[in-house]
Formats: structure tokens, sequence, C-alpha cells
């Protein structure tokens, strides 16, 4: 059960998106900035980035629905679950991209545990610094957004295939939520 | 020496918002609505949760700027770092807002280790549900500021003096860069 009153048929960020609007317009306006606005990384590496991070934090809804929407992205849909759940890196992952993972793995763990090496690394295998830069802030966003949803106890479906329409959604339409 | 190349003269985050304009705007309208919004929190109340989370994430410029800014708002300037450095919580925080730091400490170990107990020990003391919410968000944003900043390597005055201005300035204006 959630720690405060929120829509019970609403999981995860949605449901307390609905409970505190202004909170929530500049969170999905950051959503969108880090996800799908200007950067040399893809779409797709980013939701792998944040799915990576969530997956790490142990946060279900938001593993689930950024790796669903990496999936929607890619082109591979459900199969994205399977690359993650074998325990290595989702095989779309570039040496690049691997390097930026681990990166982000580091931040994960603390700001400070980001080493010179892992930097070192990314650039030889091509990573510029807005490419560095955009993995630690998006890895860093998930570390906020993974507490927000598990820190006030929402709830999360279980089937990896709740999240495919969702998915979709997020690769189609993104973070700002239509008006209407 | 930071791990990208950023402005020299620019300590903590300003370096790194004046790297890449395209983040910066959304994290600075997040920052006003998280501090200086509308919620139930006072404006010191929520610096001083943003203080102790950054604290605990060993961030200095995070911890610094943002203890300057409950100084100032709380009218105690520079005194506020003894309070701090007794290793007590600020004598400023009431009974409700000492329950709340508890909860701001559990979400900076880990969404999921905010326990129950913490929470119904905040709504024992007065705290509402918009409280605990506005809390947990901002103890989660704090855990992405931190991790930013120490993630990119950016460097941090040492003195607690030099702070001050800025303490002044984030408590008179907020976070939004003027215009002009």
């Amino acid at each position: 059960m959630a720690h405060i009153e929120i829509a019970p048929e609403l999981p995860g960020i949605l449901g307390l998106f609905a409970f505190r609007a202004e909170t929530a317009g500049p969170l999905r306006v950051l959503s969108e900035a880090l996800l799908r606005g200007p950067s040399p990384l893809s779409a797709a590496e980013r939701e792998l980035i944040a799915a990576h991070v969530s997956r790490l934090n142990e946060c279900a809804f938001c593993f689930k629905s950024h790796a669903a929407a990496a999936g929607a992205l890619l082109g591979v849909g459900a199969g994205i679950f399977e690359q993650f759940s074998n325990g290595n890196l989702p095989q779309a992952a570039s040496p690049k991209l691997a390097a930026l993972l681990t990166i982000a793995g580091q931040v994960q763990r603390s700001g400070t545990a980001v080493s010179a090496e892992a930097v070192a690394a990314a650039r030889t295998a091509g990573a510029t610094d807005v490419e560095i830069h955009d993995t630690v802030l998006i890895a860093a966003a998930f570390c906020m957004f993974n507490r927000y949803v598990d820190g006030l106890g929402t709830w999360a479906p279980s089937p990896t295939e709740a999240y495919l329409p969702m998915g979709k959604l997020l690769a189609d339409h993104g973070y700002i939520e239509p008006k209407g």
C-alpha cells in the first residue's frame, strides 16, 4: 500500500503525477528533455541507460517501463526483457554504449564513484563530452525517479507484458502529456 | 578536475548549467517548483531537507549552497553551519520537520528504505500527505543533483563563507535565472 493516499488504479509514477500536478509538470518536461530532447545519444540508448539504472536500484516500475520503451524503439518489443534477464547488457549496446552504461552504474552508487578510468574508456570507445554529460545526468535523474516511485510505496504491475503498451506510447509520444 | 570540459570559473552545478542549456532550463524550473513553489512546507524547511540529503551524499557544493540558503531564510546566516556541524539537526527543526528529515535520510539510502514506521511517526508529528510527498520528492531530487554535480567531477569552493552570497541570492530570488 502506498504511503500516501493516491488513486489506486494508477501504478508507479502515474499516481504521483495525478496527486501533485505542481511537480508533475516540471518532472515530465525534464523527462522529455533528458530522453527525447536534442542529444547525440539516440532515444533508445537513453532509454537503455534509464532502464539499466532503474534495474540496479531495483525499481520494478521504472525498469519495466523504460525497458519496454527501449524495446519499442529498437523494434524488439518484449525481447528486450530477455536481453536484460540473461544478466548481459542488451545486445543493442555498442562498445560506446557499454562504456557509458558502466559510468551510469557508477553514478547509481554515488556521484563520487565515477572513475577517471571509466570516463577515459568511454572516450576511447568514441564518447564525446556531451554524451558523457547526458549519461551522468540521465543516470542521476533515475536515481531520483526510482526513489520517488518506491519511496512513496507505489505499486507496480508484475508481468512484463503489462508494460508493452506503455513502452509503445513512450516510444511514439514521449513524456509530455497531451493537452485535451 | 572535471570529467568534461566546462568553464573553470564556475563551481558545482553552475558550470554544468553553462555547458548544457538544454537541460539547465528544466532543472532550474524543477528546483523552483520543489523549493519555492506552492507547498505547505516553508522554503526554509525545504532547503534544510535539501541540505540534509546533500550532506548524507557528501556533496560539498550542494550541502553548503542549500545550507547557506536555509541560513539566509532563517535569518541565522553562517550560524546554520554550526548547527549542522555539531552533528545535530538544525535547531530550526520542529518535531514535524525532524520526522520528515528521518524520511529524507531513508530516501537517500534507497526508495525501498522508507519505512511505514517513519511515515507514521511523521503523521503523528502533524505531517500531511502533501508534506510527506514533497519531502520524498525533494530528497529524491537531491540524490539526482548530488550525483550530477559529483559524477562529472565539478569543483567546489571549500570555505563555507564562500557560499553565503549564493545562499542570500537563492533565498531572495530562487532558482530561475533572470532574463536579460
